[in-house]
């Protein structure tokens, strides 16, 4: 590998429940669709080895790490003791720009702190967060961003304002939305609903004349293309999105099983519209838009679902690539940057 | 009507998008239902009149109100001023005992609001919640309970736990589950995740003997019969109905479309399926379930949904019929008394 390749993403091999098989065959499917892009591979150079196709791309490297951080292993000791784990070497490999990003299947909470200790916030961004792309289902293809979607089970007003402005960014940026709008996760559509959080966030949000606010946006209207951004604490987004997810597959496996199991003319209709209901099923999965993404880190980290198979891993190399070519995590670190310098020199 | 019925439940026919037309056409329906229960309306007497048909059942009884309650009004402020309102005069009638249940698709605040300051909370219960009963996609026919669903949207600890008591007994007097499974929303399924709200009450309910906690139940699972009854604060609680709401309509509406837009097969086995699909509908319907029961206070109050149809209002008045059968609210009423009252000998 001597020539010089646009981006160089990191991959824990070793986390999830499909580890390391499945991010192995992600890894390669990555490889062989983006042949300008690197991926290294950390984790167990012989599990490695044993899961990779015997024509390995050139575009494949293999980064040997001795240990793995388990589900459930504490955070941040896991981080501060395993430091020969494939999670710390990738985040470390970031650190130090040997990788531009770096995706993970493995224990969120490890993989937040590693973001937050090793990678490091950006300059002016308190809490990091979890951002998840999560599809309409009133608009085919349009797909809009839950923020916090579980990073910080506590959050502050302040918070969800900065992730508002970095979702709106992400959204104009990488999605080409020429006006972010940006909600609030709240339990009524007027301005005095809500808790102390909700309503201390709906008036900053309105106060902040970069941000295009459109007000609070309940659960049950989320997947209507309402908004572009919605933000969130982490407990409650965190919440929705389980639920979003929740229902739709246990519906979609319930529609299943009742057309299986219906009478021959209804078992004969299931059949008729087989393909059209896996087409759909695509549509949804909301695995296709990638992982969460933890932002106000210095470089793209992406959480996968801990049940990410191949194609998964895939798309989520996938999200990171087109994180990188838009260039958000540099920009947003220089706007956030300068409202600190601003904020200082006004407290100066 | 000179005969002595069963029950007599108090109906708000000004409350709701539908109001009067479609409550007191529910009205009727169940009047014509339960012969043995008299159902009272509340209301405008010309609106009401001219909403009913010309064979009035027996059993309805029409009680004029002059004002309404607005869904913009001021809960409190409204309650206080508005006292010739539907809502206020059926909140009443069960304060004196003229009425055994009330009935509202109105004002959600406004209700809360009554049933706090006319019907009275129970002795011992601190805060009053919603009960939303909700149906399971694994287990056919099974229903679970979320509870608060939206009445505070602030809770504490001593309050989840109180709501666990509350929906136990209700699962195992009104449904006759044997061993009711309580479990406590949360972001992850250890003792040790959550937000402070659900760490301190974790310990609460592992701590109490009466309770049978089965530990916590994330999002995603709360429709596959994990408990039979889930406690959360009133803001996530809301946010989870709305979002399982939501999602389950708009996936339900984008699968017609979808076949209905299809090629002739897909079209023809759309039709097919159509009949099995609507049975389907049928078993995930929430309003089926009735509507949400505040419950704390000292006799059923039910709130249906702003967009409650005729079917709804039917189904509202089946559920406070049930409740009052089962004869929950005065055995919760003896239990928070008995515990209330041995507090407080301890604290002499």
């Amino acid at each position: 590998m001597t020539d010089m390749k646009k981006w160089c993403i990191a991959v824990d091999v070793m986390g999830g429940d499909n580890a390391p098989e499945e991010i192995v065959k992600g890894a390669v499917l990555s490889a062989q669709a983006f042949s300008d892009v690197e991926i290294q591979l950390y984790g167990d150079e012989e599990a490695i080895k044993a899961a990779l196709p015997t024509d390995i791309p050139q575009n494949l490297a293999i980064v040997h790490a001795s240990e793995k951080i388990a589900t459930d292993d504490e955070p941040v000791k896991a981080i501060r003791h395993k430091k020969d784990s494939s999670m710390v070497l990738g985040a470390k490999a970031v650190k130090k720009d040997a990788a531009d990003a770096f995706i993970s299947a493995g224990n969120s909470g490890a993989l937040l702190a590693s973001g937050l200790l090793i990678v490091g916030r950006m300059k002016g961004i308190e809490r990091p967060a979890f951002m998840a792309a999560l599809p309409s289902l009133t608009t085919p293809g349009k797909q809009w961003l839950l923020m916090d979607s579980g990073a910080n089970a506590e959050s502050k007003p302040q918070h969800l304002v900065q992730y508002a402005r970095m979702g709106q960014a992400y959204v104009e940026s990488v999605f080409n939305v020429n006006f972010g709008r940006v909600g609030l996760l709240n339990n009524g559509a007027e301005a005095s609903k809500g808790n102390p959080l909700t309503k201390q966030t709906h008036q900053l949000l309105t106060e902040a004349e970069d941000i295009h606010f459109i007000g609070n946006v309940e659960a049950r209207d989320v997947l209507s293309d309402m908004a572009d951004v919605i933000v969130a604490d982490g407990f409650t987004g965190n919440t929705l999105l389980k639920s979003l997810e929740g229902t739709a597959k246990q519906l979609m496996n319930l529609i299943k099983e009742t057309l299986k199991n219906g009478g021959p003319s209804t078992k004969l209709g299931g059949l008729m519209i087989k393909g059209e209901l896996k087409n759909l099923l695509k549509d949804i999965d909301y695995d296709k838009a990638g992982g969460a993404l933890l932002f106000g880190v210095k470089a793209p980290v992406i959480k996968c679902h801990g049940t990410a198979d191949a194609n998964n891993i895939h798309y989520a190399i996938k999200q990171a690539i087109d994180v990188l070519d838009a260039g958000i995590v540099p920009e947003l670190a220089d706007i956030f940057a300068q409202q600190a310098a601003e904020k200082k020199q006004r407290n100066d």
